[in-house]
C-alpha cells in the first residue's frame, strides 16, 4: 500500500477544534482523521479509516481464531423482537424509532440480543448443535444524551458484538472464559493499555460481567484497584464491605436537639460540636436524600429515600445503576409540597415507615450503629438515632461515592481510584433473552433444554478513539505499529532529487509489503512537512533532504523521538528492520 | 481458511421459501446464505457473508486500483443536508425520516452526494486539490414500494458509491471512462454478465449516464439492444425517431364519425372499418391518457394528457421517468368529474388548448399527420385529425412503451428487447450539487471555479443476489470461484478413515492458501452431503468416499457436472490446478 500527500484527500488544521476537549478528539480532527456532521455522528477520512479497518480486522481475526461465526444483522429492525423482551420500552429515549411508509414501527439497533436468540432458534434444534459462537461487526445507534468527545461516544459506532449460546452454566463459563482470553488478545494488538475490572450488568440482566477500562484521566467511569490482591470493579459494581451489626440494648436513648440554620451537614456538624458540646464528624451523621423513580414505559413514579453517611456525596452513577431499569431524578419542591411530611433539610428515618416511603441504606448503616441525623421538624436533629431499633430500612443501596482509600471488598486493603473508558464489555447474560425467544435445544432425553447466552461488545470506533488518546504527545498521534494507517512515513524534501529518492525508496518498500505514507508535495517547506509527520502519528519517519547530497537520510522514530543519521544504501533493510 | 459443516452455523432448507419467486433468493435462503427479518430487510448467516464479503473486496480493490480514496460516512444524517438540495422532500416516502430526543428531524441516508460535496468543500480549497476521487461502501437505507425478492431490492442494503470532482468538464469525462473501465473489471472479475446501457439520470440530476444491467429473466428494468450498431439502453432511456414532418396543406378535411360503443381502440378500429368503410389499424388512432401529476413537497396538481399512437400502450415507468421528480397517477372517476370538458373515452386534442390542459404526444406525432382520434362528445370519434392544424402539442414525451423490432434510435436497425438488473450505475452529475454545497476551487487567476461532480455506484449485497441469479441450475447455487464462500468443497463419506482423510487433505489445503470448506459430518448420510455440495455451490468439489480403500477420491466440478476418479496422492495438486 502506497499513500502519496501529494493526491492524498487531507488537510491538516493547526488550530483545535472549538468543540473538542479530550487529546483524542482535537488530534483526530486536527490530523485530518475523522470530521463532524451532527453531534455524536462522525465521517471518516482517508486515514481515519485506514486505522478503522485495521483495528476492525485484528478485533475479526480474533474472533475467528477463538471459533466465532460471523454473520450480520440488519441495523434497522422492527419493533416487535424488542417488544418481546420490554427494551423497546426500557431503553427509554436511547432508542432510535421511526416509522416506514406503511406506518410500522421500527428502531435502530443499539445492540442485538433478541435478534440472535432468534436466529438461533431458527436453524438450530439439537443439543448436538452447540454451543455456537456469532459475531458481526456492524453500525450501531444510541440516542445518547449527552454525545461527548468526538467518536468516543457517538450516536452512531461501529461495535463488534458477539453472543454465545450454550447447554448449560459450565458451558456459559467457559465460552465466557474463551471471550475473555481472545479481548486480552485483541486489546494487547491494539496496544491499549487495559484493566478487567468487574461490572454490573446493567439493563442487560445477567450475572457475572467484566469491563475491559482504558486508563485515561479524560475517561467516563470511575474504577477502583486493589494492589495487594488484584480486585478492580468498575466504581458502580463497587460492594462496600458492611461491619458487624452490633447489640441495640447498650445503645442510649435518643434526643431530639435545637439545631436551627444547619441545612447541610457542615452547619450540623459544626452546630451540635460547639452549641450541644458533642464530638461528632460528618461520618457520625446520617444523611437522608429523596429521588423519585420512573420507569420507562410506566407512568408510575415511586418516591424512595436513600440513607448514606453524611461525609459521604450520592454518586448519581451507581444510584443509577443500583436502581437500573428505574430511573432516580431529583426531588424537586413541587414533590416535597406534596409529602408535608418530609421536612426538608431535617428529614430522619424515625417516620418513614408511618409515610410509608422506601428506605434503603448504604451498607455502612447496620443494625446497632447510632446516628445523628433530621428529627423531622424544621431546625431540629436526633442524635443516637439507632439502626434496628429507631428505625429499620427495607434494605441496603450502593449509592455512595467510592473514593481512594477506601477498604476493598475483598482483602481490606485500601483501594486506589482511577478514571477509564471502557473499550470492551463481556458478560455471562443467562436466560433472558433465551426465555424472551422461546430457544430451547432438544436434550438426548428428548426433552428441551432452556439455551444459557452471553454477551461481549468491543467498540470499535471507539478504540480508535481510546488508542489516540493513549498514544499521543504534545506533537501528535503515536500509533501503534498494527494500527498505524501506514508502517513508514518517508518525507522528501529540498529542491535537488529528494523527493524523487523518496518515491523510488517508497516503492521499493511497497515492493517488500510495507505500507507506505510518502511526503511527495512540492512547494511546502520541510517545517510543515515535519510537523504533519509528528501530527500524523506514524512509527516510524524517514527523512530524504538535505543529506541526500552525502548519501545520507534520517531514520526517526515516532514514539522515543530518536533520530539517527544512515546511509541510503542501508535504509531499505533499517525501515524493515524497525517495521518488523 | 477452513470451515467445517460440524460446526458451521448452516441449516440448508429442502423447500422453497414460500415468499421467494425468484431463483436467487429461493436459492441464497435454501442453502442458508441469508434470512429475512422483515419485508426487504435481510441478515447474513456465515456463508453469506463469505460471499459478501468477497464481493465486497473485489469492489474495494478496483476503486482503489483506479485512485480512488476510500471514507466512511454515517448513515444517520441531519436534515439541513438533504433541505439544502431539495431531497428531503423529492424522496418522498422512499425517505427513512425520524428524530432525534431533542426532537431535530434526521434520515437515513439513500445515497450521499451532499455529504461528499460537503467533505470536498470542507478540506480542498485550490485548484491544484483536484481532481479527486472519494467512495464509500456503506449501508443505505431506502424504503422502497415493494422490497422484493430478498437482497435483490432491499430496504437496507450495502453500497459502493463514489463521487469525482473535477475543475471543468473534459474533467468529469476523464474521472467518468475511469469508473467505466473500473467498473468494467469489476463485474468481470465478479464474474457477472452484464450490458452497458444508456440510462436517464432520473431524480439525480445531470446529463451523461450508463447503467450496467446484469440480463436476467427476472429483472425490473427492460433494456434495448441493437445488434447492427451496439446501441443498447434502459427502456426508459430509449428516444424514438421521430418521422419528418409533412405539409399540412395537403391533408383531407376533418370529419366527426358516430361510432357508439368504441371505448376502446379496438372496438374503434373494428366500428369505423366496418360500419364507416375506413381501413386503418390501430397505429392510425391517437390514444389520449390523462394523469395527475403531484411534486413531493408540493399540494398543486397538475392534470397532464399524454397522446400516443393507439397501437401502442403507456410504459409507466418510461412515463415516470420523463415526468421526474413530478409523480403521475391514474386519472380517477372522481377526477373527471371535476373537468367537464374531457368526455372520457373519447377525448381528442382538438378542444386541450381551450381547457387549458398541458398536452404531451409521442415523437411520432409530427406534424402533418393524420389521426383518428375521440370527438370529445359521447360515442364520437373524428378522423383526419392533422397535428399542426387541427391541435398543437406543447412538446413530446417518451411514454410510449417500447418493442422489439422498433427502429434503433442511431441507425435505424431493428431493436431486441432484454429484461435484466441494475448492478451500476455511473453518471455526470455536473454542477447541481457543488451548487447547493458552494463547492468552488481557487482558480490560477484568484477566481472561484465551480466544481463538476460524478456519481457512481454498485449495489454490493444486490450484486450477491445477482450472481446467484446467473450462476445456478436445477440442484443449487454455482459460485464464480473469486465470490465463491471457499474455493473447494471436501465432502468425506464412509464409516472407515474418510472423514479423517478429508479433514487431513483440508488442512493441507488451507496451508497452501486455499479456502475450503470440508463435510466431517458424523451419522449424515452421502445423499445429503452431495445434496448440500451441489445447493451450496463451491466450484470444487472433493468426495473422499467408498473408492479410498483402493487410494482413489473423485474430483467434481460444479459448474460442468463432470466428475473424475483420482488417486488420492494426486488430490492436492489436482485440486490446486482446478483453483488457479
Amino acid at each position: 500500500m502506497l499513500l502519496r500527500m501529494s493526491s492524498l484527500f487531507l488537510r491538516t488544521l493547526r488550530d483545535d477544534p472549538a468543540d473538542a476537549e479530550v487529546p483524542s478528539h482535537k488530534l483526530l480532527v486536527r490530523a485530518g482523521y475523522v470530521r463532524r456532521v451532527a453531534p455524536g455522528i462522525y465521517s471518516w477520512l482517508p486515514l481515519g479509516m485506514h486505522v478503522l479497518k485495521n483495528v476492525e480486522s485484528i478485533v475479526r481475526d480474533e474472533m475467528n481464531k477463538m471459533g466465532g461465526q460471523e454473520v450480520l444483522f440488519p441495523a434497522l429492525l422492527p419493533r416487535e423482537y424488542y417488544e418481546a423482551t420490554g427494551r423497546w420500552t426500557e431503553y427509554g429515549d436511547t432508542l432510535f424509532r421511526l416509522k416506514d411508509r406503511k406506518g410500522a414501527d421500527y428502531l435502530l439497533g443499539p445492540t442485538h440480543e433478541e435478534l440472535f436468540a432468534d436466529m438461533v432458534k431458527g436453524e438450530y434444534s439439537s443439543y448436538k448443535d452447540y454451543p455456537v459462537t456469532l459475531y458481526q461487526i456492524q453500525t450501531k445507534y444510541r440516542d445518547e444524551a449527552r454525545p461527548r468527545a468526538g467518536i468516543l461516544r457517538g450516536r452512531e459506532f461501529l461495535m463488534k458484538d458477539s453472543y454465545s449460546f450454550d447447554l448449560d452454566d459450565d458451558g456459559l463459563k467457559r465460552s465466557y472464559e474463551q471471550h475473555r482470553e481472545a479481548y486480552i488478545k485483541t486489546f494487547d494488538r491494539l496496544g491499549i493499555r487495559y484493566k478487567i475490572v468487574f461490572a454490573t450488568s446493567g439493563a442487560m440482566g445477567g450475572s457475572a460481567s467484566e469491563e475491559f477500562l482504558a486508563p485515561t484521566p479524560t475517561g467516563e467511569d470511575t474504577f477502583v484497584a486493589c494492589h495487594s490482591c488484584g480486585y478492580a470493579a468498575n466504581a458502580e459494581a463497587v460492594t462496600t464491605p458492611a461491619p458487624a451489626a452490633r447489640p441495640v440494648a447498650g445503645a442510649g436513648a435518643q434526643q431530639v436537639l435545637d439545631t436551627p440554620d444547619t441545612p447541610t451537614i457542615e452547619t450540623l456538624v459544626d452546630h451540635v460540636n460547639t452549641v450541644h458540646g458533642l464530638s461528632i464528624t460528618a461520618a457520625d451523621t446520617l444523611k437522608n436524600i429523596v429521588v423519585k423513580i420512573t420507569t420507562p414505559g410506566s407512568d408510575k413514579v415511586e418516591t424512595l429515600i436513600v440513607g448514606i453517611p453524611g461525609d459521604r456525596e450520592v454518586d448519581f452513577k451507581r444510584l443509577e445503576a443500583a436502581l437500573a431499569p428505574g430511573e432516580p431524578a431529583i426531588f424537586e419542591a413541587e414533590d416535597f409540597a406534596k409529602h408535608p411530611g418530609l421536612v426538608r433539610g431535617y428529614i430522619g428515618p424515625q417516620v418513614l415507615k408511618d409515610l410509608g416511603i422506601r428506605y434503603l441504606v448504604d451498607p455502612r448503616v447496620v443494625t446497632g450503629t447510632a446516628w445523628v441525623t433530621g428529627a423531622n421538624e424544621p431546625g431540629k436533629h436526633a442524635v443516637n438515632v439507632v439502626a434496628g431499633r429507631d428505625f429499620t430500612p427495607d434494605g441496603t443501596i450502593e449509592a455512595a461515592e467510592v473514593r481512594a482509600g477506601d477498604a476493598c471488598p475483598r482483602c481490606g486493603s485500601e483501594l486506589s481510584i482511577d478514571r477509564g473508558i471502557e473499550i470492551g464489555h463481556i458478560f455471562q447474560l443467562g436466560r433472558k433473552y433465551a426465555d424472551a425467544a422461546g430457544l430451547d435445544a432438544l436434550g438426548p432425553d428428548g426433552k428441551p433444554i432452556r439455551i444459557t447466552m452471553g454477551s461481549y461488545g468491543i467498540g470499535v470506533s471507539r478504540a480508535v478513539a481510546v488508542i489516540a488518546e493513549q498514544a499521543h504527545d504534545q506533537l501528535g498521534l503515536v500509533w501503534p505499529r498494527e494500527v498505524a494507517p501506514a508502517d513508514v512515513h518517508i518525507v522528501g524534501t529540498g529542491k535537488e532529487n529528494q523527493i524523487e529518492v523518496a518515491l523510488q525508496l517508497a516503492e521499493e518498500l511497497t515492493a517488500k509489503g510495507l505500507r507506505v505514507l510518502v511526503d511527495d508535495r512540492a512547494g511546502v517547506s520541510p517545517g510543515v512537512k515535519f510537523k504533519d509527520a509528528e501530527l500524523l502519528g506514524l512509527p516510524t519517519i524517514l527523512v530524504v533532504g538535505r543529506g541526500l547530497s552525502t548519501g545520507v537520510v534520517e531514520l526517526r522514530d515516532r514514539a522515543s523521538g530518536t533520530k539517527e543519521e544512515i546511509p541510503l544504501a542501508e535504509a531499505t533493510d533499517r525501515i524493515l528492520a524497525a517495521c518488523s
